[in-house]
């Protein structure tokens, strides 16, 4: 099972690919940034190709989202939707079905705490993934913390429906 | 110059074609629908195959889209800023510039009022676009007005280059 985690963003957008089979471990990982030179709509369009790339690449069989948070500004919560919405849109046309996670879920899945700060995130998607260091830029640690939330989410599943 | 109007919306997205040569006329208009019954991400894939649908057949130089407004439920504002992110990608992919006015920028351009009913302006669009009867559904007239508002805003921008 390769699972897709995606930290949406319009100028900085991380990824990360995992192998859940059952060890954990990291396939790819990174950023995809986009010019704040281009329109809103070219950027979109910029990240709709390298999101194909790397789904090309990666061949990932599901897709994990980090959920949007309003509580800051509004126009950025904008352009992270639009943002999102072409993810979405990526992840269904290349057929993987896509779970999205709030950022307090994805710190109680790794940490077991959903106010877990950044550093305490950045050593479990370490250990978890037997990295030899912390991954870089911290966009691609955020991807990678997800599709790890997701990789637990379908393992507590299945213990679930077996009891 | 065949502006694509849009008023963008997971579950229904009004569009709306309006030439401007110099009279304005409607083109065509409608409701792009997506059953409640699939993702949010399949939805989002039909969208983005029948906005393609709608350029294809259509050719609009140009796309206006109403910028989202967040005074309401906050997934629901989620929700249309996927929706919205679909239509500027399809947009950009299809080299139209993409341009977006807030509601109240819409009602200004098409009653002179920021805070105008729908009753004015659905009589505002039958009357530009001189239709024989108001446009239905809501949806298609709200997405004619953002293509009107776009008219107006390039024909005042044309004038003032010229003073």
């Amino acid at each position: 099972m390769r699972i897709l985690g995606i930290d949406p963003g319009t100028a900085r957008m991380g990824y990360g690919v995992i192998e859940d089979s059952p060890q954990l471990s990291a396939i790819d990982y990174g950023c995809l940034t986009t010019p704040a030179s281009l329109s809103q709509a070219q950027r979109l369009e910029s990240l709709y190709r390298q999101i194909g790339e790397v789904i090309a690449e990666t061949s990932p069989d599901e897709v994990a989202v980090e959920r949007l948070f309003f509580n800051r500004n509004v126009t950025t919560a904008f352009t992270v939707g639009e943002a999102r919405g072409v993810v979405l849109l990526r992840a269904a046309q290349a057929g993987c079905p896509v779970s999205d996670y709030t950022p307090s879920q994805i710190k109680q899945a790794l940490v077991g705490y959903g106010r877990a700060d950044k550093w305490q995130m950045q050593a479990m998607v370490t250990m978890a993934l037997s990295l030899a260091e912390p991954p870089t830029p911290d966009d691609s640690a955020d991807a990678l913390a997800v599709a790890i939330c997701h990789a637990h989410m379908r393992t507590a599943q299945k213990l679930l429906a077996q009891t």
